[in-house]
């Protein structure tokens, strides 16, 4: 059983009620508290020594971390973040220094965001430890792009460049893409998005899922990382991961914590946004990597043929 | 270090913003989002496998703990759950069967008191399981108890009976005092208000130092369980701890994880909420145990002589 299979397992017959909008299964849970014209978001995050980051990581790149993923899944929903609850499980030997550095780079992150930390609670891990970050956050209920939200003809864009994010270090510091969301909301018809936190291959099947659609992507247009460049120089002499499909694009497909939009919008606003983009964001990539579907299933068009693409994205656990 | 004062040095300059009535330090943090008549409050708490509770506990009453606990800090804010989110995490060598308790057990009691699950994340942790839980909920602007609220003059109540929850269990199975909070709020003038879940001794102590007053308490008017008294035939032959006091008050001043209401008000309505109660929730025990006095510092009234109180409440570790 994988993590996602068992997240769906968990969260089958989860208890409900009338001002749930959207409940376990998208970036974020969407409230419906009566708040005039808006949206409440709704997300909690862990990250584990030695799964997430390593020990002797930074502290405050593990705090930042641990908030930035948290406001990476508001980005996804084009929300504004507000407040965050902090847990830190600590190991029984630990250093007050390391809680400090954790909590230094949360606070950074946050003060960045206008984000208020309102809590921090404490409790004993033992042997490993672990920040746990809920953020709370709205969003103009007119202007909440869901997972189910795809339709056949959108054009599937993708910020950044993806891959290598975990050789590199991106996965530490890179930024939420929080006020390139509320702008594409405000600008294009956006239907469907995601954060790309387990690769696009992975989440983009989430998409497909949730809207009941497919997808087909060109394998030229992904934006390759220069990390993922890199590590596939490495990869390609020892590694049969991936089989025919270049090892960099393999990376950007399924190496995860990229942490950029996936989204997609009415083909016809298309060329509109890459121009009003570059403009906006001259620093920051944008590209149009592919087109949904009516026909399920996920297909790559790479030089000359189109197959199925049976790549998955990064999963966290498998359970024997 | 205790767990107290590394709460308080992590917290010390935590960024916040307009919207935040008040921050880390009370039962649940208050926002104030714009909701018409009425603040958010929002809260986290986990539970840690050998900490918490046993490996061998039925998972069931381990997810059931998990919200119970979070649930109580809305009750201390005479406050209504709206919904929660969960994040598991899992040991390398874990029972699905388990993780399928403990979403049962959080449901069950989700559902009793209309709260939507709305995400469920699950993560690795290698050795030992976790489970965090968030809730959100809201209160009226008007009545909203904060432990900063009391008053020199005021009477001190607590609900049910102290001591031996975790000899007892009730640790696992209590009853978050939601309905009773809530109608307290709408029945007399809650000055401050808090769940005892450090011990009474701990938690009085919090309310008086967020209040900059004292309070004199009453020995033989403190609530002793059953299993408070059990228990302290056992230790009275071979512990110190408490010097003086006998073992039961011991229990009911230090064990915590009672889960019971610690409230002040007005001294002139304590008749009244005395002969109201006892309509209202026959099986429930409701006692006034002292007053709340201008000069600093907690008093125990014991027999015939009066002595500061320097027992404290439960502290789940401390940094050598």
């Amino acid at each position: 059983m994988t993590e996602f299979e068992l997240i769906e397992r968990l969260c089958a017959e989860l208890p409900t009620n009338p001002s749930t909008v959207v409940g376990a299964g998208d970036d974020c849970a969407v409230l419906d508290l009566g708040l005039p014209g808006r949206w409440l978001l709704f997300k909690t995050d862990a990250v584990v020594a030695g799964v997430h980051f390593q020990p002797d990581t930074d502290p405050a790149r593990v705090g930042r971390k641990a908030l930035a993923r948290c406001l990476s899944d508001i980005a996804a929903m084009a929300g504004c973040p507000t407040h965050a609850l902090v847990t830190l499980a600590l190991p029984d030997q630990f250093d007050v220094a390391w809680a400090d550095g954790v909590y230094a780079g949360l606070s950074r992150l946050a003060e960045q965001h206008g984000v208020a930390i309102v809590g921090g609670e404490t409790t004993s891990s033992r042997e490993r430890a672990l920040v746990s970050v809920t953020v709370l956050g709205s969003v103009e209920r007119a202007r909440c792009p869901l997972r189910s939200a795809a339709r056949p003809g959108d054009a599937i864009f993708v910020t950044g460049e993806l891959g290598g994010s975990l050789a590199s270090g991106k996965h530490l510091d890179f930024e939420p893409r929080l006020e390139e969301a509320r702008w594409l909301a405000s600008q294009v018809s956006l239907h469907a998005m995601i954060d790309v936190s387990d690769g696009l291959a992975g989440d983009l099947r989430h998409i497909l899922k949730a809207s009941g659609v497919g997808a087909e992507i060109l394998a030229d247009a992904i934006p390759l990382s220069q990390a993922a460049r890199a590590v596939a120089g490495v990869r390609a002499s020892n590694s049969s991961v991936g089989g025919a499909h270049p090892p960099a694009l393999v990376a950007a497909l399924t190496e995860g914590e990229d942490f950029e939009l996936l989204f997609t919008i009415p083909a016809g606003e298309a060329v509109r946004l890459l121009d009003a983009w570059k403009q906006r964001f001259p620093d920051l990539r944008l590209g149009c990597i592919g087109k949904i579907t009516a026909a399920r299933g996920l297909t790559l068009r790479e030089r000359d043929r189109a197959q199925p693409l049976t790549l998955d994205g990064y999963v966290h656990f498998q359970k024997p």
